[in-house]
């Protein structure tokens, strides 16, 4: 195991890969900019540097600070979270050249994947099936429009680098293909360095389906079954839960596998998870997210497995001690994620400070944060300051435990989703699994 | 299921079941007394009535105030968490007297193991192997001498209506058998209102292991697994595992069994728990707890089957959804219990102001509490006033998690319980499961 890992990232996840640290007596190395001097996550390393002001691309996106604290600090490897930089293709080349160890896929491996045309390629010889569309990009409004004239409309624009919803444009008709064309390429070109797009039919109905895996070194690759994230508000998720309860078991073990053989074909190693569209008892392959996810705990508590530790191992050339016939899902696990936004004012992210911060205890309950009471949430970064994981033996135990923690989360200092989840524990569509990827802004949302 | 259940406690198990309530869609009626008024159980509570003075005979203890809530706000059935009135026989007869369901064994299965000479000759007959010693109250010095004679010293002298340590005078030579005899007649009588005693082998090299079992009104008594409470001080549990680490895959299941059909056979009902003493490969049963224990969510961690909703479903009526071979502990929980106590005036409960208290979060942790910060604990009760569980994929796991945990948990205002548990995850002969019930005095504490 390594002695000193490097976390190249803040918040609830870097508190997350500390206790993993911790757990395996690895040293946390921590970094910080201006706006986090104090923050949890540095309180939790056993070291933290500085890397620079409170603007991501500054601090948490600078490159150069990121590797030259790693180099100071003298670490054995790098874990990069999620966000920032852990989908950096160059970035884990520039750690892998640097000699550090990267936690997450081989840099080819995440090439491969981050090109989400090269991904669907790949998936489709793998014999994975992938949402209806092309898999090379797209340069001109024509060649939307014929897409949209044989397969129907909405079409989805998405950004050949993109991923999370960022760099997606819906197109309904014909007449704004032009624009979203445009958009679509300026928002791939500013998130991504990539102005590169593709089109997809836009499943309106579908469900969100996702399945975990993990590699090693040694030729093993685990997927450790699926998660539902099919409530989203504007493509970004906000509630998910394991298992799906849209899918038969004869479904989930196929999807399972088919994510499985998938990326296994493509040498993957580390965590990673296999996106896809579920509607009309038919799977399509999305993308594949080359790193762990926010919603990692929703497994880790069906399973047993603990992923970031697990990470850190097969990083370290460590072997996955558990056969695929060994991972057994129980109950069910749902996350709620505890943003701090202005249900007042469109759901734009509000900062604040934490006056009050008092998480739910008690049977079934996981907390996972990155504040303590009397924290600031800074404007600089995501909204998300923690996450709220049930589970039960049951999807009825689960819902009613997440009503019960939802009511004791003790939070005032900033306005938070917590009034949306518990009004969606008690919305019929939800609690009848009628919900799909759209459901939120058609039932629940008044815009 | 019932409409409305008062919850004849206090701390964290009464909040514990205001949880299990809530999960359920039960109203919870709590009760208080004057230093309880605004305690957490009371907060937490739907409903809470007023049961009298701060000292426990006057409110947890009377039985008159308990009834008079019970009727006046017209609950369906009692829980009594476990203490105070828990194990009462009488009690029991009087709710059942007064119609509301008694959360618990039936009354006659409550007599039959409150009296210890009692449930050793049930367990006797059913074949169960019991410590050596009587199956009848002793009244002279010249027995206790004759049994010292034929098995050797130290012998315990218990009280027959005991349990938990109370009322037990552990005698190492005959000069000091009167004075102890007296001892233990006189606790018994002012504990449990039963100057009775009886005599066992005192087995000074043995492990504490104890089997949950649960029971249906429809014949169904199922076992849940095992938990080691070995780690004790002057006879009262300050840590519990599951598995117990002691016992081989056979025992364990010929333990359990043991158990199961223990209880079975004299017409169990509710949640109870069989406890054993364990040395040199073999097991000696010790008593029945015929109530919920403090120690319930190792078990619960372990086979993700809520004890404390069961004890409500089948206290209703409701038939146990799970068959005994479907019951799969998974993984190592370990209990660690926060009491306030003086470490540098011989651990006596240290009552006071907590001015932080902060759970600590996370993968694999649960707490539960009876306090929010800024709450005093009252100088009345027990002093423990939370519980923390971790929960690992194997016992090393558990361990590594537990010291990350104590580590978190951020408590001022009164010393803990936490610096001895620290300390006890760096014990060697801890760590190496070479500990017996009498290592903690021995080896851990400065006597």
């Amino acid at each position: 195991m390594f002695d000193k890992v490097l976390i190249a990232n803040r918040g609830e996840i870097a508190v997350r890969i500390v206790h993993a640290c911790r757990e395996l007596g690895v040293e946390a190395i921590g970094v910080y900019s201006d706006a986090d001097e104090d923050a949890k996550h540095v309180r939790a390393a056993d070291e933290a540097y500085y890397v620079g002001g409170s603007q991501a691309k500054k601090s948490y996106l600078n490159r150069e600070a990121l590797l030259d604290v790693a180099r100071s600090a003298d670490v054995d490897a790098i874990h990069p979270g999620y966000g920032f930089l852990a989908e950096s293709e160059s970035f884990a080349v520039a750690v892998e050249d640097s000699a550090f160890e990267w936690i997450g896929p081989p840099s080819e491996v995440m090439a491969d994947f981050g090109e989400k045309t090269k991904a669907r390629s790949i998936m489709d010889r793998a014999g994975v099936p992938i949402v209806p569309g092309t898999t090379e990009p797209v340069t001109s409004a024509s060649e939307v429009e014929a897409f949209g004239d044989r397969y129907g409309y909405p079409v989805a624009i998405k950004a050949d680098g993109g991923g999370g919803g960022r760099g997606l444009k819906i197109v309904h008709e014909p007449s704004t293909i032009e624009s979203k064309l445009q958009d679509a390429k300026r928002e791939g070109e500013a998130y991504f360095d990539n102005p590169a797009v593709y089109l997809e039919r836009f499943l309106e109905n579908s469900r969100h389906v996702e399945v975990q895996v993990i590699g090693d070194r040694h030729g093993n690759v685990r997927h450790l079954g699926e998660r539902d994230c099919t409530i989203q508000r504007r493509q970004q998720k906000l509630v998910e839960e394991s298992p799906s309860p849209a899918l038969d078991d004869e479904t989930r073990i196929e999807l399972c596998e088919a994510a499985r053989r998938g990326v296994a074909e493509a040498g993957y190693r580390n965590a990673g998870t296999v996106e896809f569209l579920y509607e009309d008892g038919e799977y399509y392959f999305l993308e594949v997210n080359a790193r762990i996810q926010v919603e990692h705990p929703v497994t880790e508590e069906l399973t047993g497995i603990d992923l970031v530790k697990w990470q850190l191992r097969v990083a370290a050339g460590e072997e996955l001690s558990f056969a695929q016939d060994e991972v057994d899902p129980r109950g069910t696990a749902i996350e709620f994620r505890i943003n701090a936004e202005d249900p007042d004012n469109d759901f734009t992210p509000l900062p604040g400070t934490l006056s009050t911060f008092r998480p739910p205890t008690g049977i079934g309950v996981r907390v996972e944060d990155g504040v303590d009471q009397g924290d600031s949430i800074a404007p600089f970064y995501d909204s998300m300051f923690a996450k709220l994981i049930v589970t039960g033996e049951d999807r009825a135990e689960a819902i009613a435990r997440g009503k019960r923690a939802l009511e004791d989360f003790g939070i005032e200092g900033v306005p938070t989703t917590i009034p949306f989840h518990r009004e969606l524990l008690e919305d019929r569509g939800f609690l009848e699994n009628e919900h799909t990827t759209t459901y939120v802004e058609r039932e629940l949302l008044d815009e």
